[in-house]
């Protein structure tokens, strides 16, 4: 039936699978996505938002490597904020609140616009297999689809089990249908598989909700967004609400404890550390008389509301009763109830830093199959598994970022090395070098690799090294040009900073904690410069990052490069560690498992310690 | 969970669903909505068209009650045509293309902003039954919601068993659940089911066919809308394309019919007679080398492209080896493939004309689940559904449309008088009385009513009383005002009818079979009448047919008023046809069963013959 072999089939069509698809095809790949469901490509199975804390910054790493996730949240966008504005900017952290259904036909869009992509809408139900390579899938009908390379991103539905109070059924997200036989085949190759827990809050009926009630969250006065090319920024958004609940409201809720699938032994998996349950949070918190609930619009013209914070699987009428508690929510009518999901994951130490796993070459996992949880971790791994199959069938050095180039490479330097028993979140305080992995860089950093792999567009490129240029220059000309005490004094009296006595180079008084660009551009010398220069708001931030932060940028930099010298010291494939009888057992073990290709990578396994690691330095003669 | 109880639940939110939630809802109704995917509200399962010959007529009938066919046909049209505008207005049938997913999301939206209409997603697994009366409905979760009126509008899901070559598996819908636990609970109670089958062609990738080769098939240069309000008119449209299938593709097509489940005896119900599949065309057209097959885009954006005459059940590779051989399909990629769906439904003869089951009270049955086929078929059922649902239980008469009313009062009539073994079609030859049935006037002859009904709104009737008047008064002009033989003869000549030698009224010679409008207008008076009257194309329209039909018009309307006599001859409820002893044991059996209520409907049973209408008429006294 597909008489030509493709060369990338991707299974599944959510974050991990879109972006997966279209990685491999833009960068020339005959690419097949192969989805249970058509209409359902790009679904947000959760909360309608993209981006925040660390999240956001993916986002950005995504789209500046030429992903689409940027740019189908900036098509539909219906709130914008960034978080932590007021923090150092290794902190700040774009958020966006979408549209579901339009962020989902973006997507279907841009795949569709993507020459190489191919689509067929069956379930995968098996690999093609030959030795040890993946050469196809079959699919529940019996249709062998060849192709030379595979990406699994099954998300939740691989033997989804659902879970409301004391009933269970089968499916991948409620509504849909589990995907059966591709976990038991994985594990007759030797694959070990787990099961890993996630859940949903109630959907509610926006018109049945007191908003007068509750604190409006409105987005940003001057929002910005996600892709470094030229999408359009909001001009009109919608609110989110802030309630919370009360005393009254977890008593409500722990009445129905006896029938919780969480606590009556029926989900055994481990659900998402930072994105517990509302029964999860009392029982853990049970001194806390209230929490938050974000109330978010699902778009720009439904009804429909998310109601952030009250993930839920207790039984319907418990869920029902305690959320009418809800300060705003007394009337409150149901779209349909929260529940829990249980579903197979692979430990992804299974995975080369590639995510092709080491049992089956060029199979590839990316997404929730990881153990990771979230739309940005999915999509970020999808990109690098499509750009790596792309790579690995074309006789290419696989494309892997370090941990001090991208949050991406942190990710999955975490997940191959450390593993995860639970759903993986990205967190800033996951990454060491967190200054240099910002938002607002994540261009400079990856745009010329990706262009290089022949993934992000010329023009990206281009817009890349513009902002580049412009910016250095900006910072020089503060390097350059001096200021006249009768000019600054007045506006460092402002900011109750000591003014000064004699003239000095801009950079010296920019840099002080207080001093913004905004203040600095009522010296005329700027103002004329910005004016002459047609600079943009992105220049202006990025100069002005260079300058405040340049000392801070510049020490983990170095960190960095430091550590950069262990991460050079490979480890033979194949090392054997068994003739190391110096190393403690565990640290054998591990490193028999996980097989790190670095020294560096070794000494973030847990259970290695600092002695071990010498006794490999030695032992490579070092 | 649900403390008030509801006035109507709605179970599905396909076309006949989501018209019979807005009906009772906009009637006074607090109106449930439970469908299986909120996100799958007014899908076009197969399709992305509505109207067509008698079809359209029926969404402009259901405009005029009130529904909300028209209004999202209207707001998702991607293309327009009006069929058979070279015949009599009669036959003229409004058409659109959609595009799928507007078309979904504007229904959605639709629904939302009705403020009576509540909305939940749960499988609905039975029904809450108090001696012969529904009172609620069980979901699969276990949770009873309690209502007046049930309305079940289930589709292709009960039981769906979908087949593709020798495949079958569960399903309501490709990719979507089936449901079950409705039959099963409902042959308990008495009724009796079947089965049916219906089908759909492959979806393929629009960039993969060879348009060149192909017909094109624009919309209208005027394109027209379906809702008498003032939703907007198309500017741009989209073309549709033609090809043929031909001997080699048949060729093709019967190497697997050995694996057919259509010949193979795997599917024994029936499929829609007029929407046959391909298979079933080359097996009953043998003599016939080539089918025709329109390429239907599925929307304004999107590259999916929807097969239309293509349908079919046969295993993938034959669907894909035979569609390869089509003109423009040479390089032809599958989206996804063709399937046939077998589902239960009830024999309507089950049902009164409220469209309310006879052995359940308040249970109201529409769309497929009555046995028939169409997006205009279900649609209407349900808007009658939820009408009569509502007047039911604010114990109101039930509103029944006349077979000389409207179509929708065809269609009920033939299901619950002849019941229907195949799935039932709507075709203009079902109407005895198609030119009173006319897509222009479905306002003239429904919106007065329902809106003493309480459904069409004040604006709605407002329009049309406009419009009435003004086109009368138009008409009365032509009546009233003479022409000039030297104005008219010129037109004559140009039209080879022959001249007239005095002055007359212009309805004289405008009722003559080659005079249009567009002639008519060429007179000075004409001209002036309409430019100071500032009449829309609509009027100029009504006023056109009126003048031009209208002894047809008044033959018709008279025969109908004659069969109005045997109409309003009513059969007693419970009356015993055992002891007229003179009827057929045909007729006396049909006429247990089906229980007509006048002695018009029981003269169109099948098995009762003019004779035993004879002995009915004698026995009531006439």
């Amino acid at each position: 039936m597909f008489e030509k072999e493709y060369d990338v089939i991707v299974v599944g069509g959510g974050h991990a699978g879109a972006e997966a698809a279209a990685a491999a095809a833009n960068m020339g790949s005959r690419t097949l996505l192969v989805t249970m469901n058509l209409q359902t490509i790009g679904q947000m199975s959760c909360n309608p938002a993209m981006g925040g804390i660390a999240k956001g910054q993916i986002v950005r790493e995504i789209d500046a490597l030429g992903g689409y996730s940027g740019i189908v949240t900036d098509k539909s966008v219906i709130q914008f904020k960034m978080l932590n504005k007021s923090k150092g900017p290794a902190m700040w952290s774009p958020r966006a609140q979408n549209d579901r259904m339009r962020f989902a036909e973006e997507w279907r869009l841009a795949l569709e616009s993507t020459p190489n992509v191919d689509f067929y809408q069956e379930m995968v139900s098996g690999l093609l297999v030959k030795g040890q390579k993946v050469v196809g899938v079959r699919t529940s009908l019996g249709l062998d689809i060849r192709a030379k390379a595979i990406v699994l991103t099954n998300g939740t539905f691989l033997n989804g089990l659902i879970h409301i109070g004391e009933k269970q059924f089968g499916g991948g997200r409620a509504g849909e249908k589990a995907a059966t036989g591709i976990t038991e085949q994985l594990t007759d190759f030797g694959f070990v598989s787990g099961r890993m827990k996630t859940g949903t809050p109630p959907r509610v009926d926006g018109r049945s909700l007191d908003y007068t009630k509750m604190i409006p969250q409105p987005g940003d006065a001057k929002p910005e967004k996600f892709s470094y090319l030229a999408t359009k920024i909001l001009t009109e958004q919608r609110d989110c609400h802030m309630t919370h609940t009360s005393a009254l409201v977890h008593d409500l809720l722990r009445e129905g404890f006896d029938r919780s699938p969480m606590f009556n032994g029926r989900i055994k998996s481990i659900g998402p550390r930072y994105c517990p349950s509302i029964e999860d949070k009392i029982h853990r918190f049970a001194d806390k008389d209230a929490h938050q609930i974000f109330v978010e619009p699902e778009g720009w013209h439904t009804v429909e509301v998310y109601v952030n914070g009250f993930s839920t699987s207790l039984p319907e009428d418990v869920q029902y009763k305690a959320l009418k508690s809800v300060v705003g929510f007394e009337n409150v009518k149901f779209f349909r109830p929260g529940y829990a999901i249980e579903y197979d994951y692979f430990p992804p130490t299974q995975l080369k830093h590639s995510l092709e796993t080491k049992l089956v070459d060029n199979l590839f996992f990316a997404g929730q199959i990881n153990g990771t949880t979230g739309y940005e971790e999915a999509a970020s791994q999808g990109l690098m598994a499509g750009i790596n199959a792309h790579l690995k069938i074309t006789e290419q050095e696989p494309f892997i970022l370090k941990r001090d180039e991208a949050y991406i490479g942190v990710l999955i330097d975490d997940l191959i090395t450390k593993g995860t028993e639970e759903p993986y979140r990205m967190f800033t305080s996951r990454a060491e070098y967190r200054t240099l992995l910002r938002q607002d860089n994540a261009d400079l950093r990856l745009t010329p690799r990706s262009y290089k792999l022949g993934l992000a567009s010329r023009e990206r490129l281009e817009r890349m090294e513009e902002k580049e240029r412009r910016s250095k220059d900006f910072v020089s000309f503060f390097r350059n040009t001096s200021f006249s005490p009768e000019d600054i004094n007045p506006i460092l009296e402002e900011l109750e900073s000591s003014p000064v006595k004699q003239s000095d180079k801009m950079f010296k008084v920019f840099s002080r904690p207080k001093v913004t660009m905004e203040h600095m551009k009522r010296l005329a010398p700027v103002a004329d410069y910005i004016v002459e220069h047609a600079l943009d708001n992105e220049v202006l931030e990025q100069a002005e990052i260079q300058v405040k932060y340049s000392g801070y940028i510049a020490k983990e930099k170095n960190n960095a490069d430091k550590l950069l010298r262990l991460e050079n010291i490979k480890i033979p494939e194949g090392f054997d560690y068994r003739k190391l009888k110096s190393l403690s057992y565990e640290a054998r073990e591990k490193l028999e498992a996980i097989r790190p290709v670095t020294i560096s990578q070794a000494s973030r396994i847990s259970g290695v310690s600092p002695s071990d690691v010498s006794v490999l330095l030695v032992f490579l003669g070092r």
